[in-house]
């Protein structure tokens, strides 16, 4: 089945992006037809620098391979390379009610905030709905935030069908499980708004420091502790094998140890899980042509797909 | 200079079409580099018959050539022919504040009589901005009521510049000439809306018919009237010579004439106007390759010239 899967190239992923989405998404490709892409288009409505835009986008596909995105089972490409993508968006555009965005929560919270709201921020989910229609997508892996949206691709799919006679096939939501829970350096929920959080490549001392900052609460050594309800803990279960955990658990009930201790085993822990991805990722970096022909190659790839759908829109609507 | 026109395909048009617009910017072409584009993608705003507006689009391509529009001279193409503008579309979206859109008329007008807008009809004058960027255009002949869409182009491809660097040509607005009075069959201004018009082609006899039917005052023959206050004069004077207009106005002065005379004199001057178009367009119709060739050759041109544009956006805001 065909899955469909975007990522904003806004900059460096951190644990919480990684549990929480890529490690998900990119596991459809095992049992999936996966597409994914890197929206460049969709990151121009924050990213006004371009040179950060150029540098984000490549970081982007470095990451995904280096965690696991096979290219060999699954298509990645670049958003801006399927020209297809935004010529269906003027022809859902028109189709759209203004109605159906004015609802949307990203668009509406920006105005609810009294902040200036741009038209590409507004007009979002008509690209993003012509980014899902144009590949047949069948399933769209999305964090709850997203789902609205995929319920907008729907709504704007089955009116253009509706109109115009069957042309687009309606995707599914498949909404990512969240209940591996990652909470950031101050035991809050891990992400870039609370600036709590722990990237995953980088310098690895940097890291670990990071990691021995992580704030803790001041119960005497000797206690015992409930590992479920502390953060280190949490973090920790993120890359420990079962019996590490059960070991841990264990130390907590039992008392009688330092935070310092936990956090270097979740350091340890932690560099152990990447380290793969880490030489990986290293060896992209001296190889940057590979990377741009997996990125061609896949742009090819989808604007094969993309072209078809595009011109059974276009002849269903009557500019061909 | 590059000077850009966009032709809206949706019906035929008529008389006052032809004298307050179609003429002028034909005119254009003989002292400028003209591109002039059949408005596919805009006419899905208001066209949702796949059939009428296939019919529409060749319609248009036909009464541009039929009336002078040489592709010798001019590049005749389709907007959707053109991807680029649609790409840079998206581009321009990511920067273009909702306000600027909200205060655009077309769609204000719309609002205030209560009636829903599509995102299309919102976002339209982005659209209508990418026509114009993509080409470097310099001029852009319109209508009084489309003077604030080249605003908005300027506003936007300014913000752009201002962000990115110098990227885009700002045009100028050319105001069309609206002092020959193209009065309809029943007296007021000739407009589809007032259910009112003559058409340039179609049936002559048809025509013909509608032209007799012109409303007209009752005031006694022998009466001498002032020429310049009649609309049948009005219509005489668009096709008559200046020595046929001379004698028109003695006639009126005098009195002493039935206005089925001038009725007679308008249909025959119009004809007289017409035939050469009429007989053009007939080959034409005999000779649909060609123009289907015209409209391919105009877009590789169009293309050519857009393709360097997008590519100079897409680089300044680093996409590419």
């Amino acid at each position: 089945m065909r899955v469909l899967s975007g990522i904003q190239p806004t900059g460096r992923p951190h644990w919480g992006n990684f549990f929480g989405a890529i490690r998900q998404y990119i596991d459809l490709q095992q049992e999936n037809d996966g597409f994914y892409f890197i929206a460049d288009l969709h990151a121009l409505t924050t990213v006004r620098d371009p040179e950060s835009l150029r540098q984000y986008t490549i970081d982007a596909a470095l990451d995904l391979l280096a965690l696991g995105l096979d290219p060999d089972k699954a298509t990645l490409f670049l958003q801006s390379h399927v020209p297809e993508v935004c010529e269906l968006t003027w022809l859902l555009m028109t189709g759209t009610p203004m109605g159906l965005l004015e609802r949307c929560h990203a668009y509406k919270e920006k105005k609810a905030k009294g902040m200036t709201a741009d038209a590409g921020l507004f007009t979002y989910p008509v690209l993003m709905a012509a980014d899902i229609l144009a590949y047949d997508s069948k399933i769209v892996p999305v964090g709850q935030d997203q789902v609205q949206h995929i319920e907008v691709c729907r709504d704007i799919a089955g009116s253009f069908n509706h109109t115009y006679g069957e042309t687009f096939v309606l995707p599914d939501a498949k909404t990512l499980d969240h209940s591996s829970k990652v909470p950031g350096t101050d035991g809050q929920k891990m992400s870039k708004s609370y600036d709590n959080t722990l990237p995953l490549f980088g310098n690895v001392k940097q890291i670990r420091k990071q990691i021995m900052r992580i704030t803790t609460d001041s119960r005497p050594m000797e206690d015992s502790k409930e590992p479920a309800d502390d953060h280190l803990f949490q973090l920790y279960r993120l890359f420990a094998s079962e019996s590490e955990i059960e070991s841990m658990a264990a130390m907590y009930r039992r008392g009688g140890f330092g935070y310092g201790e936990v956090k270097k085993a979740v350091a340890e822990a932690s560099e152990a899980y990447f380290e793969d991805a880490r030489a990986r990722r290293d060896e992209l970096v001296a190889n940057l042509d590979f990377v741009h022909q997996t990125l061609r190659d896949g742009a090819e790839k989808a604007r094969k797909v993309a072209a078809e759908v595009l011109s059974r829109a276009q002849r269903a609507c009557g500019i061909r």
